[in-house]
């Protein structure tokens, strides 16, 4: 029996006005799903004290409020840094939800070999979650024979991707356009983006700002130190080379929350 | 005429527990003055976009809560690093203040050379601040004598302090003992620690916990984005090389403060 998880409803009302719909998941823009960013830090925007440790940052609360999420979303997205680093459940375990959203796997470079040990698809077997859909640069035709059927046969499936737009380290990686077209072509009408700090740095890039519908950030009053996961996005310039803030949420509420505060805003001016 | 803030006794009333009594300024240790630490990030935890360029980020009630703060502190005190990028006045410009805080300059191996053309001395010239106390690891014989005369005429001075600590960077610096047992010579019952990062990670290192009385952070929902100035504490390993964090909060309250977040706390368990 896994652990279910309870969350106020006077906490989810103040959350309400940063989420898809109830009715109809709708996003502002109909031809894409609507894309909730979420994560927690700590005050020097750490993710985890170093990459593979899994670091308790929040309180119980907060744990509760991102299962409670997941239950407003059609799909939960990870990059492949963080599934093979934390080895994450990515379902639901509120006691009110009433379906699992559909953990997208970010892959370009297809580094994930299923396994049926994978606690995701072992909570895919006992019918406590969705198997995954990987996103991946490498053709279908390319993937290892025994990679797609273990995830077929779990239900989930790799979906093939142009993985050629330029990253910041030299490497290739997703348009995030493209990561949202390939949703929407599988009727996902909702994302919340959970991680690591690779995806949560590229999606707060100016480009991207209009795609994001509402971002949620917990908050925990610790400094992890130098050397942490850090989430920052990267620096921006104006025409005369100038830095600039790389971007700032409107439309901003806090609500405390046990010892960590909750950061709702959007990224959209 | 420089403009005159005010502070709203509502807030002023969140931030109290917070403070040195009113009465008597008292601190925990009486041996030692109350030390208080504060300062602005953004959401990446940095205090400016690059060294030296002065970063607008949190609102207007922040400025005068700033300037409220100065007004229940003895002292001031920021590193020579934050006083030569920026040219800070250092005074408290607070409506009700009915006295100033002495400025205090953390410049161990004295590279400020004072002019009367600095915004500090200015302010003190005009009967709106007073001239700092500069401690520094250079023997007072051994300082320039122009230094000398300029501080000493607007009533400053320079103090000589231990600065044989080692730093972070290889260079000496300070022990926190050691400034805090100066500013209790000087009669100094309580100081507020403004910055920058170095004077701020230092005082977040372990072993200086238990010298900190309260820490007030404005956070600003804005990603100032990589290459910033950034507050991160050392990292802070266990026994076993094992990677901790290297600070938490007690006593935690979180009060939004217009679209910023005023964070108060304690560091002593």
């Amino acid at each position: 029996m896994s652990e279910q998880l309870t969350f106020a409803p006077s906490s989810a009302a103040l959350l309400e006005p940063y989420l898809p719909s109830l009715h109809n998941g709708s996003s502002p823009s109909p031809s894409r799903p609507f894309v909730t960013l979420t994560f927690a830090t700590s005050l020097d925007s750490s993710l985890s004290l170093a990459p593979g440790v899994r670091t308790r940052l929040s309180g119980p609360d907060s744990k509760a409020m991102t299962h409670y999420l997941r239950s407003r979303h059609s799909a939960i997205l990870v990059g492949i840094s963080t599934l093979l680093a934390d080895d994450p459940g990515l379902n639901c375990r509120i006691s009110s939800a009433t379906s699992q959203p559909r953990p997208i796997i970010i892959d370009p470079h297809l580094r994930w070999k299923p396994s049926g040990s994978d606690k995701v698809l072992q909570l895919c077997r006992k019918g406590q979650g969705l198997a995954p859909y990987v996103l991946t640069g490498v053709s279908i035709s390319d993937i290892p024979q025994e990679s797609s059927a273990v995830l077929y046969d779990h239900g989930g499936k790799f979906i093939h991707a142009d993985s050629s737009a330029p990253g910041p380290n030299g490497r290739s990686r997703f348009d995030w356009n493209d990561i949202l077209n390939a949703l929407e072509r599988e009727s996902l009408s909702s994302v919340m983006v959970e991680g690591g700090a690779q995806i949560i740095n590229s999606l707060l890039e100016p480009k991207y700002h209009d795609l994001v519908d509402s971002v949620i950030v917990t908050i925990a009053p610790t400094w992890l130190g130098q050397g942490g996961v850090v989430v920052s996005p990267g620096r921006v310039h104006d025409e005369n080379g100038v830095p600039l803030p790389a971007a700032r949420l409107s439309n901003v509420q806090w609500h405390p929350f046990g010892e960590d505060v909750v950061l709702c805003g959007t990224l959209r001016s």
